[in-house]
């Protein structure tokens, strides 16, 4: 619990902003699958502080290092274990967070709970807790790149503030994505969303914004009746990220204002396969995979550290003033889109393997 | 997995809509609760069929039966295995469910998995599975009534089709709620949502819409960082539920559009507790709840099941056109209400019991 | 936790000796395997009261429902729940159970944990409890039926009191076995065990005995390191049964008396498998099974319930003086195998999807 | 699972003999225990080899780090990474092991069900992987320092070979049995039993033996029924460890050959406390610890690896001769007393917070 996610593809994270490190235990994954410290690093890259000019200018290079579980270059079946020691900390940076409570961050509720903190950067609250969440994803990414290899995951940034990307999720390709900083599906809107991004930053306040991910090739018969239906751990796994307050999948929010009639998806049959001629299900029905893509949407608050002066309280419950004077990202969205990919990977794996636990392979 | 909710606070269903009935079995439960079936009668109530005149006529009595886990009229702290007989079961009515997939239901992906479906009313996808979880919802509720008296859950509907109701979340009052057969939180404008739903009904059609949820007085601490925030396991258990397609909290999606400055929830001191001006947070902070009022909404799809007729295909994937014979629900909210509320009791159940054991109670 | 047993093939049992029955909910069973009540009556035909002259005369038909996850006569791989109705209750006979504490009983530990007991005819802690059991491991030797027909499981007495039955393990046949009324491998030492317990049981008293286990046909590669050895499941399963008060595998603590040199078995290679000459590991090297057969043995203490009086305390804390008047077996050692073979069998099946879910079914 | 033990005290081990090093991550220990490396290098350094002239002359320094969860000197209620670096591995001094299957080793059964493995050392199979256990051991040690300082565990050998310790468990002390190298009860009797072990690894054979393991002052109420009795979850903890053949606790196998009412432990009243004047029960009744010593017994088979050569065959189904050129111990015994001790630490410490959860802290 808490710290694993997972029943049968587990990762148990572990790690503070400051200490020693924070790193993951995958328990699970399957033997023989191709794995080295090379293939993990990309997405550790996509995830890290200071790979562009609209995030935080905190320069950690995230080097991770495979500690067991792999021989030969193969995973053994056995646990693996990855981690990225800590550097540049400059706790004094944060010294504020040791009697001030942020607002809308976890200082207080942390305090609450455990009578004890480590206010240093915020410790387990601290985004570098996802690096945990990105290298178990990874890992998974990598089994589905051995055992069903037309499986694609592809994520971006569907909103930032009030301006919405326009491209259907279907039509996104991920190397578009990738090549601009703001991971926007397409190259000519997102220059206007860094400038938006930098003005905001300037003006020393932050930006929320919606991710989309788009899993292409998913096999048929994914997912559990009934509390463990595919969009509900999705959804659980979107909600555990750090400043996600919304999740939905296919039609979403805006499918209510249908009726009946407009929002079922049709069936026909195209070669050999059931299709559905519309996609408002989002690739899942009665909490099962149905082959179409699997679309869904998880909205990101602005952005929590923000240079202006705020008022708050301390530990001692009185009255402060608090300013900010950590290096902070104005919008955590291009960096969020590494952390839902992972999240995704992780609930795909673990219903991967529970199918074939039940199932056997017969169906595929 | 899959038909079990909770680690400490375990409830496990199981049933299908046709055979010999549906139940939960109760795990974790604290003893010397008072339990009795006439209480958890009324939660059954104002889920089951044919309780007013908009929604499904199917008149299902659903008298639940406790058979075991207490004595002398209080829990033993050993499972409470509590059931529902089926009744009124017209196989018959289903029986172009046998062979035809219906649009936007499980019947395809069911089948495509396990290679085998009760085809009767929906088996196991029907909504007559969250009997189950409304048992377990039910005594989580009791075991707060005698551990945390003064936590409340207050379920309403906020939106039918494109009708939003205007009350803000924290005025609504369970009273109100229930006066009305919508459960929507002021009379008057649930006269016109009532008229809304029969007209819908009229035209073979369907409706969607939002179930919002108020937790009030829920202990500060509730919620474990990282993977099992509070957020996260309400965002799962409320994804479970049949129909669901998006969850929220606090802002939402809508908090994107705001910047970090008019988003974050600036702290202050009301006598001895740290307490919030803001609620966008919606009462979780890290994951963490922080004493304020703890507010979700959850997007529910119209009703798949129309009498109008549809195109779709049959199991040997010949094209074929369906027309619903079985009584449905034209708006399936307003019994939805006691399933979101159900599924919240059930996840601060768990969470509270969890709190308990990793911190004692030093501190309530 | 608590009242489920296992991961992937999941058993969650409930209910008490008085009240409504008991029962067990197996989740996780592959889909499309024949069952049918009658399947699983004999095997709680075996574990019943009053099946021969040696055992308890409470006379329990224990008559199985299965009330979900079959239909057509084929598990649906939705959680199959059955019970059984409680019947012939007499709580009378336990009237001095409600202030007295039976001595090596689980009265104390019960009340002193809960605060709260169903005294009538030991509530929870009644073997009736173990039907549920026998539901879930019958529900598994069905699947092993149909997915690895060749595997076995022969359970039968070892010893009673002093005596030792002398046939070798490898050598026990199960038609041999369920010949006779103590399940004792031979017939001709069976018909002294008998008169044993009927002496025994003629003075008021009771004994302890040994039940042994042989699996032959298990695949190669059940189990996994490190915690989840499947000896140590096999260990806990054994060791959760009432009266269990040892377990050991293959040479047990008669082994640690010999030399490395000894104890180690020896491989050759037999056509193309890997076998061992010896087998004092039991079937299981490293905690997988090595494709000999699993040879376990399970301690059970003499039944505490005897008629001879007793020195005891009761719930206020005074001496008394007990004799009980329940009907109770002199030697639950007959009744305890169908006990063991359910655990045996919850294990395997387990141990057998949670190998099919990381390795594929590439192997076998 | 597999790597993960406990379900609210959890401790989730990785680590391969030779790689990058051995760690767990403990996760579910309350906030606020002091705790520092110093704390646990003492446990670890019972177990390493090297610590005396009877055990394996590796000479491992097996010295922690830890990575996370403690803050200030305290646990922070977060997960708790600990490791400890590889060291002195020299993999030629195995390369045998690359192709051979050493007999009663996992080698065989690894490769059957992996399809790989790390043949340096053992991998995963060696008991490098205990180092993971200990450390959750010793930290579970801590918290019941601070939350029950009146538990204690002495853990001692019973038995080597055929030599029996005589002395009673209840009289066993501690400080007694770690003054010795075989960590046996007494002194005199030890130094025998020194000379046994130093004649039979002269001899390049080796020993086995029982340990015993007698747990005071444990609060009454640990323990679930019906699978998580505390006996059964001990159970699985010990025949978890390598080597491990048997388990029995209180009366054990010798407790059969009793009539019930010489075994029966007969309630009295000691103050205000209910007690037993004997203890066949072994500390625990109905799954549920009554006050009582808890007193259990392990059977370790003598070790696999002999100096003397074997008949084998190797990966290629090849009749083999091996003659095993590591450094090894002769006799397990003395280092496996801490890896019993740490089990049952672990064991002990989930079912205290698990029993919290449930019943809260009106009891104790």
């Amino acid at each position: 619990m808490a710290n694993t996610f997972g029943h049968l593809y587990r990762v148990t994270t572990w790690g503070e902003s400051h200490g020693g490190g924070v790193g993951a235990v995958v328990d699970g994954c399957p033997p023989r699958i191709p794995l080295a410290e090379k293939d993990l690093q990309p997405d550790l890259d996509r995830r890290r502080p200071g790979q562009s000019k609209i995030v935080t200018p905190r320069n950690e290079a995230d080097r991770c290092e495979i500690l067991s579980g792999v021989f030969g270059g193969k995973t053994l079946g056995t646990p693996i274990s990855v981690w990225v020691r800590n550097q540049d900390a400059r706790p004094e940076a944060y010294r504020e967070m040791e009697t001030m409570f942020r607002p809308s961050h976890a200082d207080y509720t942390y305090q609450a709970k455990y009578g004890i903190r480590n206010w240093q950067g915020g410790g387990r609250t601290s985004a570098r807790e996802t690096i945990g969440r990105v290298i178990g994803g990874s890992i998974a990414k990598r089994m589905f790149g051995q055992l069903v290899p037309r499986l694609s995951v592809t994520t971006f940034v569907r909103q930032v503030g009030s301006v919405v990307a326009r491209m259907e999720a279907g039509r996104v390709e991920r190397s578009e994505v990738e090549a601009n900083p703001v991971r926007w599906p397409d190259a000519k809107e997102a220059a206007q969303v860094v400038r938006l991004i930098e003005r905001v930053r300037s003006e020393g306040d932050s930006l929320g914004g919606v991710v989309e991910c788009v899993v292409r090739g998913c096999p048929v018969g994914l997912g559990e009746p009934v509390f463990d239906r595919l969009e509900a751990d999705l959804a659980k796994g979107m909600m555990s990220l750090p400043a996600s307050k919304g999740f939905e999948i296919g039609s979403g929010f805006s499918g209510v204002r249908m009726r009946g009639s407009e929002h079922n998806d049709e069936f026909f049959v195209q070669g050999k396969k059931v299709r559905t001629r519309t996609n408002r299900s989002g690739g899942v029905q009665g909490g099962i995979s149905n082959g179409e893509e699997i679309v869904f949407r998880v909205a990101f608050k602005p952005v929590a550290t923000i240079s202006r002066s705020q008022k708050t309280v301390n530990s001692k419950g009185k009255a402060v003033e608090l300013r900010a004077r950590g290096r902070h990202d104005p919008c955590v969205l291009p960096r969020a889109v590494p952390m839902v990919e992972a999240m995704a990977f992780l609930v795909l794996a673990d219903h991967y393997l529970r199918d074939r636990a039940q199932m056997g392979l017969s169906r595929k």
